[in-house]
C-alpha cells in the first residue's frame, strides 16, 4: 500500500476503534504541526462519522523552544489555563478527545531544570479540570501518534530525515495494526483478547503482585476493589473507544502505600523533552525513599518532586516481552510505544477506572482503597525478557503469572 | 532587504507598535496554516518583550473546507463556544491578542448559503463574550495579515503561485511600512498625523456627514457623543496598541437610527469566504430597507439578516484616496487592506470607544446615543476619487470635508 492510504487506513482506524466517533459529537484534537496531514484526514473520517465540529490545537516545537531561550526568568509559572478550562468545558459538553503524539523527545534536554520543573508544574496544575474529565472517562478519548521529523531522528539517528520518517511511519503502520487489510476488524479481535486477560486477573482478586529479575525485587501491593482493565473500554458518556492505539497492556491501580523493594528501569522514557534511562528505585510502604539514574536524573527528580503524590505509584500494567512492539526492536522515546513493548509503572495519578465503583466514592474512600494522587501520570517500562511476575493471593500463597516475560497462565 | 528580514521587520513592528507586549502578559494568536513561519518571528519577539506565554491557534482551510463536504446537515448550529470562552478568559486575565488575517476569500464560495448563515450566526454567538472584550479594548490587541498561496492566487490570479505569493508580502510590507529603515519610527509619525485628524473631527462635532458622488446621496447621523479613533489608542489596561496594521482610517459611530438615503460600494468585500460586489443599498431611518448586489447578493442579504442591528451601521470611517493602500492600485480581497484604500462603513456592531464615556453608561443609555448592537461587524467601502463628503453642523450648516476623495480640510 502506499503511504497515503496506509496514513487513511490510520486516520479511518483512529476515528472508528480508537474514538468511535458519535453523531453530532465535537471532536478536539491536539497535534504537532507535522501532523497536519494526518489531520486532515482524521478531520474528513470524523465529519463522516457524523462529527459536529472538529477543532485542532497545534503544537510548535520552534515557539516551545523560543520560549527557553528567549521568554524573561519570571515567566515559566504560567500556563494556559484558560485554554485548559476551555478544553474541560468542551469535555463537559460531551466533546470526544484525540491527543496526537510526535514530540521531539529530547526538545528541552539541556534547558534549566529549575525552569522546566516550575514550567510543567504550572501546566499540570492548570491542566487538571481537563485530565480529570479524561483519566475518569468522562468522555470517550484517544492517543495516537505520528512521525515528525524530529521524533524520527531521535529514533532512527544515522538515517536521513526523510528515511527516518518513512520507516517510523511504517513501524507505526505495523505496530497499530494499520498496514492489516481490515484494521478495524483486528482491533475488535485484539480487544477481545485483552478483555480475556482481564477478566481472568480480575476473578484472581491478587493482593499484590511480585517481581523478580535483574536488579528487580519488588512486592507490588493492589488497591483495594482495584480493577484490572485493558483494550476498548465503554467511556461514562456510554461510547465504547480505545484510548491508546497501540495498546498491548492489562493495568490496574497499585496501593498507593504498599509498595516495598526495588525496581530498575528497563527501557529509556521521554519526559518532558528530556531523556531519562537506567532508573534504579527503592520504594519503602509505597514511596520512592532512593533513587538514581543514568540519563536524565535530574529530570527524574524533579518529576517524583512534583507532589506528594509524584512519588508513589498510580498504574501497574503487564505486557508480553513478545507483544508486536516490542518485537519491532525499536526503542521509540516515546511512552506510547514503549509501555507496549514491556511490562511498566507509573508514577503518579491513578485512573478512576482501576477501582470499582469510583464514581460513586469520595477521594478520601478511594485514597483510602489505595489509590494515589497527583498532578503527574508517568508511565516507566521494567518489563523484560528476563522478568519474571507472580501473583499473590490473600492468603499469602502465590501464582507465577509471567515467566521471563510471558505469560505464564 | 531579503524577505526573511523584511519578515523579521514586520513581526517586530507587529509586537511593538501592533501589539506594545508588556513585561509578563500572556498572547493568544489566531493564524492561518501557512503563516508559521511569521509566527515564530513574532513569537520569538514578544518573548524577547517580555511576554510569558504565547498561544497559537491555527486555522486550516481544507479541515473548514471539509466540514461542509463531509460534516452531516445538523453540524451547521455547532461552534467553538469552549475554545471563545476559554478566549474571553484569558482577555480577562490580561492576555493580548493578536488575528493573522490570510484567509482564501473564496473559499466557501458555492457551499450552501443556509449552512453558511447557520454557521456564521453560531459561531458569531459563540464568539460575542471574547469579541465585546475585543471591540470594547479591555486589552491591547492587533490585527495583521500574512500573504497565504489561496489569498494570493485570489489577488493576482493570472501569476504562478510562488510569484503571487511573494507580490503580495511585497504588497504587505509596503502597506505597513515594514520596508523602511525604522518602521516602528514611521508608525509613530503616521499616528501622530491621525491623531490630528481625528482632533479636528472631534473639535468640530458634526451633527451627521453627507456623502455625494455616483450612485450615492446618503446623509449619515452621527452618535450623540461621538468620539472620532485613528491610529495607536490606549486600551482599557492602559496599554497603547495600534489595533490595524496597515489603518489609514479616521472612524466613528453613526446613529443607528439616522441614516437615510442610497449608497454604492466602490470595493469588493470578502466576507466568510463569498466575495460580495457591486452592492447597492438604501437606508431609512437607520435601516437598510431595500439592497441589491452583483455579485454574493444572497452571502449579503444573509449578513444583514443575522440580527435586528445587522441592517444598521455600527461604523463609518474616512480615509483619503491617496492612501498608501489605495495607491498600491491592488485589491486585496481582504478588509483590513481594502478598507484602508477608501472611506466605509460597517453594518453591525459598533464600538465602545466610539462613544464618550462607554464603560461608564448602560446598553439602553448606549441604544438611546445611536451606537449599534449585533453580532456581527462587517466593513465595505463607499470611498472613491468621485466621492464629496460634507460635515454638517448641528444648525444644518455644511463643511466640506472631502473633495473627490481627498481632505479638503
Amino acid at each position: 500500500m502506499t503511504h497515503e492510504k496506509l496514513l487513511d487506513a490510520y486516520a479511518n482506524l483512529t476515528v472508528h476503534s480508537g474514538l468511535n466517533i458519535q453523531h453530532g459529537q465535537q471532536l478536539l484534537i491536539s497535534a504537532p504541526l507535522d501532523a497536519v496531514p494526518l489531520v486532515r484526514r482524521i478531520t474528513e473520517h470524523a465529519y463522516k462519522a457524523g462529527a459536529s465540529l472538529v477543532t485542532t490545537i497545534y503544537a510548535d516545537d520552534v515557539t516551545s523552544l523560543a520560549r527557553y531561550n528567549f521568554a524573561p526568568d519570571d515567566a515559566f509559572d504560567t500556563a494556559p489555563a484558560w485554554l485548559f478550562n476551555g478544553m474541560a468545558e468542551a469535555f463537559k459538553g460531551g466533546a470526544a478527545r484525540l491527543a496526537i503524539a510526535g514530540e521531539d523527545p529530547s526538545l528541552l534536554a539541556g534547558q534549566d531544570p529549575q525552569k522546566l520543573s516550575r514550567a510543567n508544574k504550572a501546566r499540570s496544575l492548570a491542566y487538571r479540570p481537563a485530565l480529570e474529565l479524561i483519566t475518569g472517562f468522562a468522555i470517550n478519548w484517544c492517543v495516537i501518534a505520528a512521525a515528525t521529523p524530529a521524533w524520527a531522528k531521535s529514533v532512527f539517528p544515522g538515517l536521513p530525515e526523510a528515511e527516518a520518517v518513512a520507516k517510523l511511519w511504517d513501524a507505526i503502520f505495523a505496530c497499530t495494526r494499520a498496514d492489516l487489510p481490515d484494521p478495524v476488524k483486528a482491533w475488535e479481535e485484539h480487544s477481545a483478547n485483552l478483555a480475556r486477560r482481564t477478566a481472568f486477573l480480575n476473578e484472581r482478586r491478587y493482593r499484590a503482585l511480585k517481581y523478580s529479575g535483574p536488579g528487580t525485587d519488588l512486592m507490588l501491593g493492589l488497591a483495594e476493589d482495584h480493577v484490572w482493565k485493558g483494550g476498548a473500554g465503554r467511556a461514562r458518556n456510554g461510547v465504547i473507544c480505545n484510548a491508546n492505539i497501540p495498546t498491548e497492556e492489562v493495568f490496574t491501580a497499585p496501593h498507593k502505600d504498599m509498595v516495598d523493594g526495588t525496581v530498575c528501569s528497563s527501557k529509556p522514557l521521554s519526559y518532558q523533552g528530556s531523556l531519562i534511562d537506567g532508573i534504579k528505585v527503592r520504594f519503602e510502604r509505597g514511596k520512592i525513599v532512593e533513587m538514581t539514574a543514568a540519563k536524565g536524573e535530574d529530570a527524574f527528580r524533579s518529576l517524583i518532586s512534583t507532589d506528594e503524590g509524584a512519588a508513589r505509584l498510580g498504574e501497574v500494567a503487564l505486557v508480553p516481552h513478545s507483544s508486536p512492539i516490542s518485537k519491532s526492536g525499536i526503542i521509540f522515546n516515546n511512552t506510547l510505544f514503549d509501555e507496549n513493548a514491556a511490562s511498566h509503572i507509573a508514577v503518579g495519578q491513578s485512573y478512576t477506572e482501576n477501582i470499582r465503583d469510583a464514581s460513586k466514592r469520595s477521594k478520601e474512600e478511594l485514597s483510602a482503597l489505595g489509590a494515589n494522587s497527583s498532578l503527574v501520570h508517568v508511565d516507566w517500562m521494567i518489563g523484560s525478557g528476563e522478568l519474571d511476575v507472580e501473583g499473590i493471593h490473600a492468603d499469602g500463597s502465590a501464582e507465577l503469572l509471567m515467566r521471563k516475560g510471558e505469560w505464564a497462565v
